[in-house]
């Protein structure tokens, strides 16, 4: 199989996992994500902010940004088909985000050795100012997402 | 006024800043969070794991975990009654926790000076392991949570 | 063996292991720090604050509060003789530190669970400000510190 | 002025605040760190992996993995002769690194917004392999570094 070819095929592994794991996934859902983008060590998802996402602030509670970089991560890091799941993470808040504002959340990978990955997610606004940015390292389990 | 009524008015004042600030905080309330305990520097929150909360892998995706810790923390270092945001945390899953279990949350301060605090949060699930290791770090901004 | 001759032995087995460690470390000595304490799971140790330790706001650079944290976290986390590395650490900055105060690093576990533990370190001066709080992650490796 | 004669200036004013801060900075030059590269919101820094850097394990000890990058950290967050200093750090360590390797850690702004900036450091060793991978978080004070 030449470059090209391993290249196609990794990403469409990348996306039937994408498309096996959103499906069983009541918490993404349920918060409205979608999946716009998805590749080998890599994700972007997006979510609108509903009203009761919002703390006393009347700003984005800072647990559904997590969520949302969170799935993100979640994606990328099993893109190979590898189970893989997230060991811990750290998020900084840059700006505040209010109701109405659809935030997208880009899951990058940083670094894969061994069992252990660090993935960078980098969460913006519409107007593409930076929201967040969150840093995950993963793990891997044995076993693979999907049957293939 | 001496010591112990001191002590009490901080305690009133950490119960009625956390009254007030549950009450507009459609967050937590929709992910069925309760406030267990609140005091100065202080707050355990907890919340049952339903099915909507689960990912891919049938354990409670981590956002939400994040989530409860995410709001003990900010009960917890709002409750001198000075506005306070969270500037950035980190997490650390250290058990999966399933659906039906009960999470508590419990914010710990663990220094303040000048207008940056942190906060160290564990959650726990009632079998008493450690599902999670939070640290938030707090912004003081100006204003009060409520008026007095 | 009853509980209390237990206990004997993981301490003394703790001291052997800090012993061990300390005598090949040429990092932790040519920094000038010292064990104070060390127990399972504990430890707690000194460094004085040299000039050549400051930086360029002549307060004490972050590095070297973070190497006297992170050899405390070292020390805690192989005194049970199971040799374990750090896999990530996070340090929050409290308050500088000037040249001539003595700092003191206090690691205590928090979690282990299977390979992987967590810590928090304390970092304090002699007049009892917290100076930065440090949380490691452990990753526990094949093979003893010592031969026992 | 236009916009290139703006961005050398910018250029030359980040490397007069580099050196100045290098002059008086005893702790990074005493691990023989030496500045390769400078500009607005960027730093590249190297160092050399010394006997007295390693740890028991004789690898080198996480510490002096996370001073190199803490001052690169540093000559980037400072470069717009604003005076700026760490508020916390978060590092994960990738591959262990040996004695004699030279390390090269690149500093790259993420955000900056008000007096709050994220930073990205990554430590790679010369055969381009990841070392560690480092996230600063800087908070801006009053004052300039060098009078201009």
């Amino acid at each position: 199989m030449n470059k090209s070819a391993a290249g196609a095929q990794a990403q469409a592994l990348a996306e039937a996992v994408a498309a096996s794991m959103f499906a069983r996934d009541p918490a993404s859902q349920s918060l409205g994500m979608s999946i716009d983008a998805v590749g080998p060590g890599y994700a972007r998802m997006s979510m609108p902010i509903r009203a009761d996402m919002l703390n006393g602030h009347q700003t984005c509670h800072g647990g559904f940004i997590f969520a949302l970089a969170d799935s993100a991560f979640a994606f990328a890091c099993n893109s190979y088909n590898l189970t893989t799941v997230g060991a811990g993470c750290t998020i900084d808040y840059v700006a505040p985000a209010r109701e109405g504002e659809v935030l997208s959340a880009a899951a990058v990978e940083q670094s894969l050795a061994g069992k252990t990955g660090v993935y960078d997610v980098k969460v913006t606004a519409q107007d593409g100012r930076i929201v967040a940015l969150f840093r995950g390292k993963s793990h891997r389990l044995s076993g693979a997402v999907i049957a293939t």
